[in-house]
């Protein structure tokens, strides 16, 4: 029956979320796996994790590319040195935190469009979660809606969807859903600042500890340290 | 008067067309120019004519990009050597032809708008041509309608709007204009497939030297060989 399964391409950083969405996409499709490097400070840790987790999931067809205009351009705390990553209480909730990335989700999803092309692949799997999250806009379904009419438009065939099966979850429904799917959540990486162990302050770290709380399971993750309430 | 003319991003190939919308881009907002190098064939000499095109406009703030992605994945005579370029009687108007790179505009709207964001500009200008063109999908209205949806969606205050201000003009009118703005043709390299003097039998050497033809312009670049009539 593998043959005529559909082909896809999954986006994949290596945290939690997109790896659940692989392990998704494993499960539904034949996937090709794509990572962007971009500057970002954890950078060397999310590939590690990602040819890890492309391990456990089998996924072969692996590309790995850099993106240097992110970096380049700044504006972020994830890519730009002079600002400093905040903790989780001085930003969630408060709008469009300092750690969007400009409009770099489109950055992303351009370069598994382009590839979903030649592979002859008609989805794009991405995890981006609306819920729970830190409030990006490129994580809105509103965004993944224009970008399918934007596919429609400006490809050859028009017939790849952007799937975001995560988005309308909870974070904690996420980790029950990767605990199904044996989501190899021991190899992901959510922290914004540390490459050793996640720092549990930053508000990738609090996000993730929070949704394991409220799924009622232990973050396999070592962590320097963590807040006493993660309701912040 | 110039403090409140609005800021803009113009994408920038060192092609006619992008010559000419740099040229208007100059004229009506504060341009930045930012050019992107992905790998094809000409891109030393596309580099060279975007530095050269900038000087004689005298924009200032330049960004230079490498998408290494385009390259990687192919699937385009363009960027994958194992693809001749066809000559242009092989394939313009025969549908999509094989010089399209895949879903390749979106990479550079989005470093674009990235860019736009962090800058503060309200505009990104790009060159797109429907008509007399290659019957690229990303050179279309539609797509470009689209993707302003997605920057509405997608960006932190959704402010940016894409102009192509070349979109329903003849290729032909394109030179006039640019002759009215004394545009740099002169700079300017259209050609896909040599880097010393223009080949004049692809399709875009012909498409280029047709504009001239229409307009009753001579093209200043030096080719290698021209087709007896251009109306191929």
């Amino acid at each position: 029956m593998a043959g005529v399964r559909p082909r896809s391409v999954v986006l994949l950083s290596g945290g939690m979320d997109s790896s659940v969405c692989a392990a998704l996409a494993v499960r539904d499709t034949e996937a090709a796996a794509l990572h962007v490097s971009y500057g970002q400070r954890t950078e060397q840790r999310e590939r590690k994790s990602f040819e890890r987790i492309c391990d456990r999931l089998k996924i072969g067809r692996r590309l790995v590319c850099r993106n240097e205009v992110l970096r380049t351009i700044g504006g972020s705390a994830l890519t730009d040195r002079s600002i400093d990553v905040p903790e989780a209480h001085q930003q969630i909730g408060a709008g469009i935190p300092i750690t969007y990335v400009p409009f770099r989700n489109a950055h992303f999803l351009a370069a598994a469009v382009s590839w979903a092309e030649v592979l002859g692949a008609t989805r794009v799997y991405i995890g981006a979660v609306e819920q729970d999250s830190s409030g990006y806009p490129d994580c809105r379904p509103a965004y993944y809606q224009a970008f399918n009419q934007l596919i429609k438009a400006g490809t050859r065939d028009g017939k790849i969807e952007i799937a975001t099966p995560l988005i309308a979850m909870r974070k904690s429904e996420i980790v029950r859903l990767g605990l199904q799917l044996a989501a190899p959540f021991d190899l992901t990486w959510s922290c914004y600042s540390r490459e050793d162990r996640a720092c549990g302050i930053c508000e990738s770290c609090v996000l993730r500890l929070r949704a394991f709380e409220g799924a009622g399971a232990i973050d396999p993750l070592p962590y320097v340290a963590q807040a006493v309430s993660h309701q912040v």
